[in-house]
């Protein structure tokens, strides 16, 4: 794979990812949306098929890793780090484009945020906070139990990405991707509750990036002070899941 | 594949995809229906397994587009325009047939919308209005943002579609249709909240047209004002979809 | 295939297949269950992967139909029925099994629904109807209606489980189940609202049977009056499907 | 496949899937987690895509049983006994760790059991009982009752795992652990209200040994006097599946 085809693919493919997932959370969070309060299995199933969206489009490409973390763990394991610097430019690149195209996609809802009057829920008028909907917000904040549960739910979802390769029938097969947006959803139906599980540096710092910049009305803070867990967390994870399967397979 | 293959194919196909996609909204809308407010991940569960269910019914036909938006990124794409009018034609006489079949499914509920006594609900009794049931309405009336919207989202339908081709073990296999039905629950999960992701011509319109004429009890305006926004951002979004994948692939 | 493999293929995946239907109706519907009031999503997951776990088990025996307007859409479609009866026969035995091995696994939940004292619930304890645990009841009492609704519902199943057949990659493949599987989640989300969607006789006949008999406290009626419906239906939506596919493909 | 394999395989995959299984249920059962109250559907979806994460990763070395109830129905159908041994030390060592993982996971929400200001659900501030995230609890206490729930659902797991093999384009496929994945889920909804499915003597008793020695505040009971039934009703009913497959297949 050309080092051009690589960046376009995580550029689009991360764009995509990143568009459904912060798109199914603006979906549950913002005010005049179909899916408000809709929950935790609606964010967990939307974010895993924005990984089946994204990753099938970046396949031919670039293999479709989408995230640093996965991409680090294959480094890792087969000690080829040549192209990874082109990895993790698309993956960053297309995570702030994704952050750009949900904004687009959810405008209307997004200016709303600050609408007085006429809502479907009486006088309650309270401006949403919008940085859930691009960035991941702990529920606890203490900084080592929160890199904690991202090292290990990025090693959830790294392990088994790598130990996929050697399933008979599934290596280099179409159905992997499918396996691995299941996965997606897996982890974030069981290892999502404390932080929102990031388990990808690109997928938190694009966005908060985009969000720091970008003109929404009472949008609240961009909260950079947590913004290295997010990155250390998932990049130790993917790290540490290349040399336990390294080590055992 | 013969002219008339095509169309059969198309019709029966956007039919059973239409009778399923209007029947979950009409399940979780209606009174009386068993589904009744059981929220959002059934309406975009139900949507994509109506996919599913069309799809693999049109696909040996018609390879079973279902949508002019998927027809127009595949014309854009490869050039080839001779068949698009048999594509068109026979998904908007399907989308009608779909609408009347989902009506007919749902006749007795459909009846009691006028029902004044004896329900599970107290005396709250007002008509339910019926036009969600078989298009779609945005949530904020903003043309220009349903309008891109509805571009963006059918994006991130037909450029997945258009790769899936090219994924290796995924080519022309069975396979292929599932994962188009799990990325169409998420486009539903991730993208519908706004507009309720038309993301399909002839899915708005000819159920608009159906609900036209309908003879059903309070059932409320049918919107056309609204019409052109489904039919005209899905077109550009399949479109756009097509330039993009011959640019990037 | 033998008759005797037929017979216990068809006996086993259907009992599979109704314990798990029966099941998730027990268990959103009795007190003491942890899915108390899980809601329709479960129900419509909850059989459709029944029939995942009982076709795949039936599915070396005896194909896995498990449904007599299968067997019936078929045999219209290939002219073949010599060996109708000995699925039939093998689906109403295995119905009838299933319903008691439903009872069994809620057995203590089954005898609660007198318990008068101690629930979490505090003192609401009328008795659970528990009928719609075993069989369909409509939610508008109206013979031709529901008749219809079961009809378009079991065509909905049998016309796309013909095509598969045609689907490349799909034909004879072990993918066939898993998507039909969904095809019932899908049936269930959408089509469902009205009667419950039996789309099976053995599915509503045969666990009619044994509700019936079995000594459950304050049980409530087991309507025979309805009990046409739900047989009747289906067999004339699988007669019809397969009539369309041969007409059409 | 060699013994230090077929261990490592077993633990590695038995870890992973306890971390998804106890993790859903600490999700939905702890404060301060994103997924409080996200209901049954959530529970069974995580503890099915936890069989996907560690059986897919398992599946190369050791085949991914992670179940002693399939290692027996196995070992009972195919009489070969020589290497259970194996299967069950490394089955219980990983559920153990597993457990372990899902509490440095939700390290700051076990803690945060005793906290009794500043929640966001005002003044009710009891401690949850902590065993339900590590190990099963009936509804309703009948030992008989609840080993025979026990037993009928794990038929129903290990009976259709053994089937699959024979069907055709499924057998030794990787296709096959993502099925035996949704028929988990489907055990879960269907036949998990009365017991909560254990259905996996390791995944019973491994976290409930982790939780009696794990330093959570408040954690009450570990309920030993119910801990043979998840036991031996596992046990009975995979060596039940074994004998039934044997006589029908």
């Amino acid at each position: 794979m050309s080092n051009g085809d690589i960046f376009v693919g995580e550029t689009i493919g991360t764009a995509i990812l990143i568009l459904f997932g912060a798109g199914v959370c603006a979906a549950v969070t913002l005010r005049y949306s179909k899916a408000r309060a809709a929950g935790w299995v609606v964010i967990a199933f939307g974010w895993g098929f924005g990984v089946l969206a994204g990753a099938y489009t970046a396949a031919p490409l670039s293999g479709g890793h989408l995230n640093p973390a996965v991409t680090l763990g294959i480094a890792v394991d087969t000690g080829q780090w040549g192209k990874v610097w082109v990895y993790l430019l698309g993956q960053l690149v297309g995570a702030m484009a994704g952050a750009g195209l949900c904004y687009l996609t959810y405008f209307a809802q997004f200016q709303a945020n600050v609408r007085t009057t006429g809502t479907t829920e009486g006088t309650a008028e309270e401006p949403v906070p919008t940085l859930g909907i691009f960035s991941t917000i702990p529920e606890i904040r203490n900084p080592v139990a929160n890199l904690v549960t991202e090292i290990i739910a990025t090693v959830g979802l790294v392990l088994p990405i790598l130990a996929f390769g050697l399933t008979e029938g599934l290596g280099e097969s179409g159905t992997q991707v499918l396996i691995v947006s299941l996965l997606v959803v897996g982890i974030g139906l069981s290892l999502g509750g404390p932080t929102g599980y990031a388990i990808n540096p690109a997928r938190d710092l694009g966005p908060r990036i985009v969000h720091t910049f970008l003109p929404i009305p009472h949008k609240g803070s961009s909260d950079w002070g947590y913004a290295w867990v997010p990155v250390v967390g998932p990049l130790i994870g993917g790290a540490l899941a290349g040399l336990v399967y390294n080590a055992a397979f």
